[in-house]
C-alpha cells in the first residue's frame, strides 16, 4: 500500500480510543501552549496588517479569530490563527524535524469549531491525526528538505490541517487521499522569509490551505492519488534525500506528540541554549551591561546558518540573532516578548552587549548545547556551558510553567479575568461539548 | 543591484509607450486566446466542485467569473478564472520554459478588473509586464527546476500575478520587492498532479495567491528582500541548478511574449506533433479504425516522461497520453475538446487503436518532432514525419485560427452573439475605457 493510502487509511479508521492516554494528555498541553501563543500574538502588525489587506475579501462572518473582535470566514480565521500563533515563533516545536507542528493544524481547526458546532473529543482527535502525520511526513524528508531552505513548518504543516479538518468534516479514504495530494501541491514556504512577517505567514497559509483542500477534496475535487510519494510528488521534489517508510512505520503505536516540545524564549529555538546560558550567568554573576567588553559563544553549526545576524535594528530579526539572545540574557535576565521588540533591539546597553560578541559554530556541540563566555573590562571571566537547554525534551516546561506562559502572552489580548478562564477552559478541552465555549472567551468581544 | 530588486524597479518605473509595438499586438493575441479558453473551460465540473467547495467562504460578490453567471469576490474569481482557463490545457505555452504563461497573469487581471475600473491601456501594460517577469523568473530556474517535478505554471505564475496586480494597484519599489517575496513564498505546484483536476488549481492558486502577495504588499506586510536570489530564496530552493542572469538580460528590449504560441489542440503540448501527424494521415489515407494493426511513434524522450500513459479512462488523462493522441488524429481526424472526454476515452474504435500503439523515446528528435508509422491488417504502411508541428512558433495559428478556436470553446458557455461580440471586444482590449465592458460580455449573466 503506498504512503498515501496508507496515511489516508489510518486517519479515516482511527478512533479517540485508539490513541494512548499519554498522547492525549500531551494534546493538552499542546493545544494550551498554541492558545495562549495565538492570543498573544493576535494584536501584532503583521495580523493588523493581514485583516487589512484581505478585509475587502472577507465571506460571510461565521468565524472567530483567537484573541480578536473581528468575525470572519473560517478560511480568512484560519490563515490570521496561523499568523498570531507563529508571529513571535513562540509556539511549539518537535526538534527531530524543526517543525511547529500545531500551529497549522490547530489554527485550522479553532477556525472551523467557532463556526461549526465540535465537540471537544473530535477536536482533540482531530488536532492529534493532523500532528501526527503532520510530522511524520516531515520526518519522511528531514534534513534535506529544511536544509535546502523549505520552511517546514509551511510545508509539512499544510498536511497537517488538511487532515486534521479531512478528519471532522468526515472524508472517505479517497477523499483523504485528494486532501493530501491537494495538500502536497500547495506545500509551501521558503526559509528566505525569516527575520520578516512572511515567516508568520507560512503556517497561516498552511492552515488555510489545508482546510482548503479538505474542502475540495469533500466535493469531489481530484488530485494525483500519490502526492506524498509518486515519482513527481513532494518528497520526490522537495527533498534531495527522503525516507518514506517513516510516514508509516510504528503508525498509531509511535507518536511524535510525546517528542513535542514548548519554548520558554519566543525566538528561534536553536538560541534557546545560548539564552539559558546568558540568563544563568546573569542571575549568578550580575554583570553590569556597561562592564562587559566581549561575549564568546560557541554554539551548533546550524545555530550560525540560521541565526548569524549581528547588525540589526527590528525586533523581528532579533529573533534570529544567537548575538541579540546572549545580549538580552545578560543585560536582562530574561528572554520575554518584550525583549524581542524593535524598542529593544536598538536598547542601548543591549546593542552594545550585543555587538561585544562573537560567535563560532562548533560541530562537536548538539543544538541543545550552548558555550558563553564573558569578559569584563576588569579582565574577569564568567562562562557557562549549557548541556541540555530549558525546554528540551529533557527539561520541560511543567504544566505550571506553560500556564504562566500563557498568561505572560494572553494578556496582551484579554482582560485577565478571561485569560484565567481560558487557560482553565483549554485545559478541559477534551471535556467540552462545543469548544465554541473555550473560542468565546478567548475572543474579545 | 540584486534580481529582485531590479525587476520591482522596472515594473515599477516601466510606461506603456516603453513596450515595442509589436510585443503589445502579440498582447492581444495571447488576450484573445486566454479568453477562449476560460471561457471554453468555465463550464467544467473542475470549476463546478470548487465553486461548491468554496462558496460558503466567498467574500462580497463584487467580481465577476469568466463564462459564468455567479458573482464572488475578486481573490475567488482570480481562483476560478484560473482553474477554467488550464482546465483543458489548451491555453498557451512559451517552449522555452513550458510555462503557460497567459492564465495566472490574466485570470488575476480580469477578476480585478470585473471588480474594480481598469482601463484597457492600463490593463494590457499590466499583463505584459506580468507576464515577462514570470517567463524571465521560469527562464532562470529552467530546465532542472521543471525536470524534478514542479508545474511551473504554478510556481513562476504566482509571480507573474503578484507583478501584473501589484502594477495595477501602483504598488512602489520597496512593496513590489515584497509581493515578489511573498510570491516566492508561496510558489507550489507539482507534475504528480498532472492528469487530474489538481493541475488546474496550480494556476488559479497562483493568480489568487499572488494578487494576495499584491494586497499584503501594499498593505506593508514584509517578506524577504531577496525573493529570487537569496541562499534560501526561490531559485536556490527550487532548482539544482539555475542562472539569475535570465531575469534581467536583455530587460525591455527581449520580450517573450514573441515567442508565445497558442495550441492547436487541447492537451499536453509535447503530443502535439504526433497528433499532427496522425491527422495528415488520416486526411491523406483514410484508414478504417478497424484495419489499422499497429501504430507506432518515435517521439522526443520528454513526451515519454510526461505522457506515457496507454491504459485510461478518463478525458483528463487522454491529455497526458501520446497514445490518444495518435488514436484520435486517425480516428477521427482532429482532436478537439470532445476528443477529451471521458466518452471519448472510452470510445470503443479509439481504445482500439489506442492500444494497438507503441511509443519509443529518441533522443535525435525536438520536442516539436515525432514520426507516426501505422500498419494495417493488409501489411500496408503510411507513416509521417512531423518537422515543426502547428502551433509551433515558426508555424503559429494565425488571427483567424484564434478566432476560430475562440468560438468553439466560448459556444460552450455563452451564446453565439455574445461570443462574436466578446471576440471584437478582445481585439481592441487596449482601447476600451473600462475592460469591464468585455468582462460583462463574457461573462453568462
Amino acid at each position: 500500500m503506498s504512503e498515501t493510502k496508507a496515511l489516508a487509511n489510518w486517519v479515516v479508521k482511527n478512533r479517540l480510543e485508539d490513541i494512548p492516554e499519554d498522547v492525549r494528555r500531551e494534546a493538552l498541553r499542546a493545544i494550551v501552549n498554541y492558545t495562549g501563543c495565538a492570543l498573544g500574538g493576535s494584536p501584532d502588525p503583521a495580523v493588523n496588517l493581514a485583516m487589512q489587506a484581505f478585509a475587502p475579501f472577507f465571506g460571510p462572518a461565521t468565524a472567530s479569530i483567537l484573541g480578536r473582535k473581528e468575525r470572519v470566514d473560517p478560511l480568512h480565521a484560519s490563515l490570521m490563527n496561523g499568523i498570531s500563533s507563529h508571529v513571535y515563533d513562540y509556539d511549539d516545536t518537535t526538534p527531530k524535524n524543526y517543525i511547529h507542528p500545531s500551529s497549522p493544524v490547530a489554527s485550522a481547526l479553532f477556525a472551523y469549531a467557532s463556526a461549526n458546532k465540535v465537540s471537544g473529543r473530535d477536536f482533540v482527535h482531530a488536532f492529534i491525526l493532523g500532528f501526527e502525520a503532520e510530522s511524520r511526513i516531515g520526518n519522511s524528508v528531514y534534513p534535506a528538505h529544511y536544509d535546502v531552505g523549505w520552511h517546514i513548518t509551511g510545508t509539512a504543516g499544510v498536511f497537517g490541517a488538511a487532515i486534521a479538518i479531512g478528519k471532522l468534516i468526515g472524508l472517505n479514504e479517497q477523499q483523504m487521499i485528494w486532501a493530501i495530494g491537494l495538500a502536497a501541491t500547495q506545500a509551501a514556504g521558503l526559509r528566505e522569509m525569516f527575520g520578516s512577517m512572511a515567516k508568520s505567514l507560512h503556517p497561516g497559509r498552511a492552515a488555510q490551505n489545508g482546510y482548503g483542500s479538505a474542502l475540495l477534496a469533500h466535493a469531489g475535487f481530484t488530485s494525483g492519488v500519490h502526492g506524498l510519494e509518486g515519482p513527481r510528488g513532494f518528497a520526490a521534489v522537495q527533498a534531495a534525500k527522503y525516507d518514506l517508510s517513516k510516514i508509516t512505520a510504528g503508525l498509531g503505536v509511535d507518536f511524535d506528540l510525546r517528542e513535542n516540545t514548548y519554548k520558554p524564549f519566543p525566538c528561534g529555538i536553536v538560541n534557546h541554549p545560548t539564552i539559558d546560558g546568558a540568563i544563568q550567568i546573569h542571575q549568578a554573576n550580575h554583570p553590569a551591561p556597561e562592564s562587559i567588553r566581549a561575549v564568546r559563544l560557541r554554539v551548533a553549526p546550524l545555530v550560525m546558518d540560521l541565526c548569524n545576524q549581528q547588525n540589526i535594528t527590528r525586533g523581528l530579526q532579533g529573533k534570529f540573532s544567537v548575538y541579540h539572545g546572549a545580549a538580552i540574557g545578560l543585560v536582562r535576565g530574561k528572554a520575554g516578548i518584550r525583549e524581542y521588540t524593535d524598542e529593544s533591539v536598538n536598547d542601548a546597553a543591549i546593542k552594545r552587549v550585543r555587538e561585544s560578541a562573537t560567535a563560532v559554530g562548533d560541530a562537536s556541540l548538539t543544538e541543545d548545547q550552548a558555550n558563553i563566555e564573558v569578559e569584563l573590562a576588569s579582565g574577569e571571566k564568567f562562562s557557562r556551558f549549557v548541556e541540555k537547554s530549558l525546554g528540551n525534551i529533557n527539561r520541560p516546561l511543567t504544566n505550571q510553567q506553560l500556564d504562566d506562559k500563557f498568561r505572560d502572552q494572553a494578556v496582551l489580548a484579554l482582560p485577565a479575568d478571561r485569560v484565567e478562564r481560558a487557560i482553565e477552559l483549554c485545559w478541559r478541552i477534551d471535556q467540552l461539548a462545543d469548544v465554541n465555549e473555550l473560542v468565546q472567551q478567548a475572543c474579545e468581544n
